[in-house]
């Protein structure tokens, strides 16, 4: 049986029935059964489904389209189940990351049946998880023609209801340090590669990333090692040490600019590069009149979120959502009332004529 | 059914024999179970049995006393089984490391009846496991009394049928590197402790190990990094990083010297000693009828071995033994059938009027 889920109450209790449906990246289908039924209710929309991905869609013939988008999946839950309100916050797996912003989207789905520009509500699955299970993922693969259409978009990923431009890329990357192995008896008789790998290290301690001002935002760049491994048994001396590195570039990088200035921070080591995914940038020129509309000051999105693949697509496109974003992944998640109330507001003012 | 095995045979024979019984360390009963019905045959022998490792005394009251000693088990079989014999050469599990040693110590328990000085035959289990399952250390803890009146001990680990003298000591120790954890999308937030460890694998690097000579043999130190481990998540800037030493310090050294000189070579870090056994001095001026009777040149030890244990005991010990040492471990050792007989050889001599 379906969840019935009441589009109508109030935004708070929507966000409390949407995290007390459980939906851990795979395990989305009760999450996504619901909100199709709540949006096939509603007559000014045509819904479609793809995998437990839903997108909802008004044709209006408005000169303009919008994307409203948000994740249905959760990371698995962390002894925070069911959802709580407290200290006018909802506390609650992913109450911050992102039902808050889901519940505003489909309040907004409901409650503006004739907006000023048409929509296209974008519902998906999998985003905590590897990109090629990611719905809006598959959605732009086997239904681009659902997301095409728009001329930008708006992912209500936490952004403490303010706005965050573009996104910045990431490259992953391991730096492969070679040595010889041998007894450690007879250390000399091989050459030990933790050892050789010091000048890595100290390159990226050295290291100096940029900053990157784009539309007046300043992209911070980083690069850090995330992970170092070397190690065949207790009295070997190791003849490989990989680090590996995370590199967070600007948005006006890209992937192969970000892959080239890896290599050349590291032109005598070997370089494997194991992901590139260039950011999004920020695109205010496209989207002045949203931005003055929601009333708050364009900050750079530092991470990087889904708003890339919008880019990628040609559509300009903004985080802004309700919710601390550094909350996210935590047990102690929560969205506050005022967060969740603001976005709303602001949203419905906007589509409003 | 305990396997029978022929003393008297030949000593190739022997080898073989001991290596078809399988004494993976844990899985030796086997094996002692042969070896002490084959000992208790003797008449001139006093068996002794202490869990699955065999003592076996002349009681002769001779003015001295040596050990030969050698372990029973193995490291796990690697397609290495049955044995061969090949290019004069016996192959098998076991065969260089440690039973061409064990097949030559039986020959002379059974051959040699009434020896110039008392004999102490020690074959042991679990060498290659943790020191608190190893035999000679369990028996040096249980029944002291048949080792304490030794005057010196032969250990017949393989040494390619030379002297080996003494040991290096054993030291491990985490040098543990701390930061700060962040995301990596606002790395500066955090301190990468992986990039702060750059100056301990650099210190490591740049270090020269001493050679220390002792009774003319020259002991070589090493200093060795044998693991890094830092990685919290791939997006994580890692609070720690742990950078394991493994040092090989000359028999001259006590424990407590060679954990004061890691300490001093990183005194800003945080230094977490894991083990440290003491090396055992050569002590050549109280072996030298043997090693004349044995007629090799010694050289210095630079691994660990059991002699280490000798030492503790007050016992001057030598390595001694068939064998390659660089092929212990590997699935093709083997035991040249020249280095089975010249040990064997040698040794009677030493022990025959």
């Amino acid at each position: 049986m379906t969840l019935a889920l009441d589009l109508a109450s109030d935004v708070v209790a929507l966000t409390r029935a949407l995290v007390d449906v459980p939906s851990e990246s795979g395990a989305e289908a009760p999450l996504a059964d619901a909100v199709e039924a709540a949006l096939r209710a509603l007559p000014h929309l045509t819904v479609h489904r793809i995998g437990n991905s839903v997108v909802a869609r008004t044709e209006l013939g408005r000169p303009q389209r919008a994307v409203l988008a948000g994740h249905l999946d959760t990371v698995p839950a962390a002894g925070n189940l069911p959802s709580a309100l407290r200290d006018d916050r909802v506390h609650g797996l992913g109450a911050c990351d992102m039902k808050g912003g889901v519940a505003v989207a489909l309040r907004l789905a409901a409650g503006v049946p004739a907006p000023t520009r048409d929509l296209t509500y974008v519902f998906y699955e999998c985003e905590e998880v590897e990109g090629d299970r990611n719905g809006l993922h598959r959605i732009a693969a086997h239904r681009p023609d659902l997301l095409e259409d728009a001329d930008l978009a708006i992912l209500m990923e936490p952004s403490d209801a303010g706005i965050e431009a573009g996104c910045q890329g990431v490259l992953t990357a391991d730096i492969v340090v070679r040595g010889e192995r041998a007894h450690t008896a007879r250390s000399w008789k091989g050459v030990n590669a933790a050892h050789v790998a010091a000048p890595v290290l100290q390159r990226l301690h050295d290291h100096t990333p940029e900053r990157v001002v784009i539309d007046g935002l300043e992209y911070r760049e980083g690069l850090s090692a995330v992970a170092v491994r070397a190690g065949v048994a207790g009295n070997v001396v190791p003849d490989e040490c990989v680090i590996t590195v995370n590199s967070r570039f600007a948005p006006s990088r890209s992937a192969e600019e970000a892959e080239a200035y890896i290599r050349n921070l590291f032109p005598e080591y070997e370089v494997q590069v194991t992901e590139v995914v260039p950011g999004a940038l920020p695109g205010l020129a496209r989207l002045g009149g949203l931005v003055a509309a929601l009333g708050a000051t364009p900050r750079p999105k530092l991470g990087w979120t889904d708003v890339a693949r919008f880019a990628a697509l040609g559509t300009p496109a903004l985080n802004y959502g309700p919710g601390d974003p550094t909350l996210a992944h935590t047990a102690g998640e929560y969205v506050p009332v005022d967060h969740l109330r603001t976005c709303e507001e602001h949203l419905r003012r906007w589509l409003s004529p």
